[in-house]
């Protein structure tokens, strides 16, 4: 990996990053180099100086000293800066390498007075407000190198194992069933021009921004039988929650000639163990999890990393079994233990999912076999188990992770055309709307399955932030867009 | 690479697909093997029946043996199958290794009768028409392994350079400078209850999808300096080409501390050069290419990685200069050679494009410095070149490529406050919807550039895939949108 990059890095037209500059092999004692970024931080004293230089490239920054004290008395914090000086050992602690400065050349000042991000602690609120530049904060930049690194994780995980990744429409007719938390489009010309007029489709009929890629990854998986996609999706919901946003990312796989709900899991679980052991020694997930206490943090970082390393597989639990655990610890509690009382046929509330990964578990959890009724459509129809209509499950499941609940979700999709026109017809959709899903059965189908795990939630729970909000460079949710 | 797939493969909880089996250490010779897939072909004989089956997973599939012919019997093309039997050299042309199959399952049957993706050549229209099938044709298969390929040379490009992949919001206040080819978007319950109603604003005010993300990403990298994203974009344009969609894929990238133009083509070239290179050998491109005339096809493959493999840079040409030959052309050519005559102060027409990288250039082209009353108003002013107010040029360049005319574009930002304050007022756009925008040069500003690459038309020009709308999954234009 790191042979690779100093390879191509001799050829790049660019200078390298501070973060390159210090993985590289020392340049000659003597030899000059160019460092440019960000003051994070001066310290002045009476013969030498200190700044903390970053280009955003590592959590660390580099340490410059400044022995000559009158090439530091331009910096400022936030000030953009070209420095040149030889690299050294540093004694300090914190710090492998130094930059003994010889030369300075300020870029772009910054007005201490008038810097809106000034050093002392911002409200999550005020960085919500600056959201331009709210990545200059340690915590939002770790977060932005972490989106980074667990997504080329993913997609390292997902090349090894065989799939390709698919872009999926963004725009599509397909309005989640009607559920009615989809945003509609049209070209901006045609409710500019009159107040009264409806949208003009300029796609012919309406138009939506994606809920879910998964009926697009289920056409390709039809022909190239692994896909996934990792896309951004859209809900118009209202709901102000830390783990909703109106504009997320979702990881989305779909393959095919899988009967197995199992070997679901099995990928979701070996997929999301790849991603952690990738990160077990982040720079920028110890920087995350230093924003708690050390007892917290130190312990929860452990815990992460033995879901990880854990011997043995994640439990797993059907929903009928979930239910029996849930409803015993109800009744044994004096008072009840949740607000919402466990019953089977009910959908799990996030007080029970909670309690089931938090304190059951203590760790995650896959919760499978949930009640058709509480399901989507195209969800596949398990045989049945003796219970009669009104217990008919199907063949999916709900990953439950502490400290967060729902992360992931999946099922086998229902392959039989019959069973699935019967599914349509159940949920009240119109099967002339779903015709060419239907096709996809008709013509050659094979026995399939996916899943979807939430990005911005899968990042919430490596780094405990505790929103989603500061999961992405800039969010959306009910009355909120910036820039 | 092999190494680390096989390695990984080995604890994986899938199956091989069609193309790692025979990338791996071949089975002991009497090993079952078992292969799910589609049937692509059958070839009947007397005693013996051959059958190429595919997952999608290579263009080339694997070839079924029958010798038990009944076996074969109930197959048809579009079929899906699980086949066991062991691997085996292959006597035949075409392939190394061949399934000696011994059982047949068929999963998912066929109707050859009914089957809309018959083997005869089907239009390109006709497979828009089932774009929800079409991935079972050899060249959007192929066309889609492509995107995944290139996706990832591109990924491994950027991490090797420094970048941060960063997830640019497609939901933006920003209305690309009111050119009015936005999409704007409302909740669907909105405009489905009332019929007269103006959309409400879910977010309290206006909201468009992106057309580029330059300016998020200009936020980005003033904090993090080497970013770039592969995001979607959308543009609600009426033109009908082969070059345009509603909804397409944008490579962008921009980084700080760069003043030099010149480092920004050097890493354009760099990027593509890259992305040819890695697929010199690959077979995806092979099979696109084999849709044209072997003539063709031979020679443009040959011409492609000739760009890769040129030992000179890729020819740079200010716009004046190009403006100069074009017009001395124009002049030459009796009855003139273009349709619109080259004049400085005018765009470049497609005419003009094409005739720089395909005749004058043969060969990658950039030109540079265009007239400063051409381009947007973030570009960076250049010192005056003498030639006063109305010679006025900035620091640009688009990409031309041979067959195709435009592929990329970029500039350095203006980063000065107060030039950029007039180039805003210049364009008559309010300061006030830019305010963030002008943060980013106020509070420790960096010299910075970047550029934007169309990714279907990257493919296009790749695989000789005449239009772009056969350069996506599922393609959207004026007056189209399925599924």
């Amino acid at each position: 990996m790191l042979a690779r990059r100093f390879l191509s890095s001799a050829s790049s037209p660019l200078a390298p990053t501070i973060r390159q500059l210090l993985l590289s092999p020392p340049p000659p004692p003597a030899a000059c180099v160019a460092v440019n970024g960000w003051v994070k931080s001066i310290r002045r004293q009476k013969k030498v100086a200190f700044a903390v230089i970053s280009d955003g490239s590592s959590d660390a920054g580099l340490q410059a000293v400044f022995t000559d004290i009158n090439l530091a008395k331009n910096l400022t914090n936030g000030a953009s800066v070209r420095l040149q000086g030889t690299l050294a050992d540093s004694p300090g602690a914190g710090q492998e390498k130094e930059l003994k400065v010889s030369e300075v050349e300020v870029l772009g000042e910054c007005d201490p007075e008038r810097y809106p991000m000034q050093k002392q602690a911002l409200t999550v609120e005020y960085l919500r407000d600056h959201c331009h530049l709210r990545a200059r904060t340690r915590e939002i930049g770790a977060m932005l190198r972490l989106r980074d690194s667990t997504t080329r994780a993913i997609h390292g995980y997902f090349e090894d194992n065989g799939f390709i990744h698919v872009h999926t429409p963004i725009i599509t007719s397909n309005d989640c069933e009607g559920a009615g938390e989809t945003f509609r489009i049209a070209p901006s010309s045609s409710d500019a021009s009159t107040s009264d007029a409806k949208p003009s489709e300029y796609f012919n009929h309406p138009a939506y921004l994606t809920v879910s890629s998964q009926l697009h990854l289920e056409a390709v998986a039809s022909a190239i039988s692994r896909v996934y996609t990792l896309s951004p999706c859209f809900r118009a919901e209202r709901s102000q929650t830390s783990r909703h946003l109106a504009e997320f990312w979702m990881l989305e796989a779909e393959w095919a000639f899988t009967s197995s709900l199992t070997e679901l899991c099995d990928v979701v679980e070996h997929a999301i163990r790849h991603v952690l052991r990738t990160h077990a020694a982040s720079p920028d997930m110890d920087a995350l999890w230093k924003q708690h206490p050390p007892a917290t943090s130190e312990a929860k970082r452990a815990e992460l990393q033995s879901y990880a390393d854990a011997p043995q597989p994640w439990t797993r639990l059907t929903y009928t079994d979930a239910v029996d655990v849930l409803a015993a610890h109800h009744a044994q509690t004096p008072g009840g233990a949740f607000v919402f009382p466990p019953a089977w046929g009910s959908s799990l509330q996030s007080e029970h999912e909670r309690w089931l990964a938090d304190t059951y578990v203590r760790g995650p959890v896959f919760v499978t076999d949930y009640p058709a009724v509480l399901k989507p459509f195209y969800m596949r129809l398990n045989d049945s188990d003796g219970g009669g209509k009104e217990r008919q499950t199907v063949a999916c499941f709900d990953l439950l992770v502490p400290g967060m609940g729902e992360l992931v979700g999946g099922s086998l999709r229902e392959e039989r055309t019959g069973l699935l026109e019967a599914a349509l017809e159940r949920h009240g959709l119109d099967k002339a709307d779903y015709a060419w899903y239907l096709d996809l059965r008709r013509y050659g189908g094979a026995p399939h399955g996916g899943f979807g795990l939430g990005f911005e939630r899968l990042i919430s729970w490596m780094s405990g932030i505790e929103s989603v909000r500061e999961c992405i460079a800039m969010p959306r949710w009910a009355g909120r867009m910036l820039l």
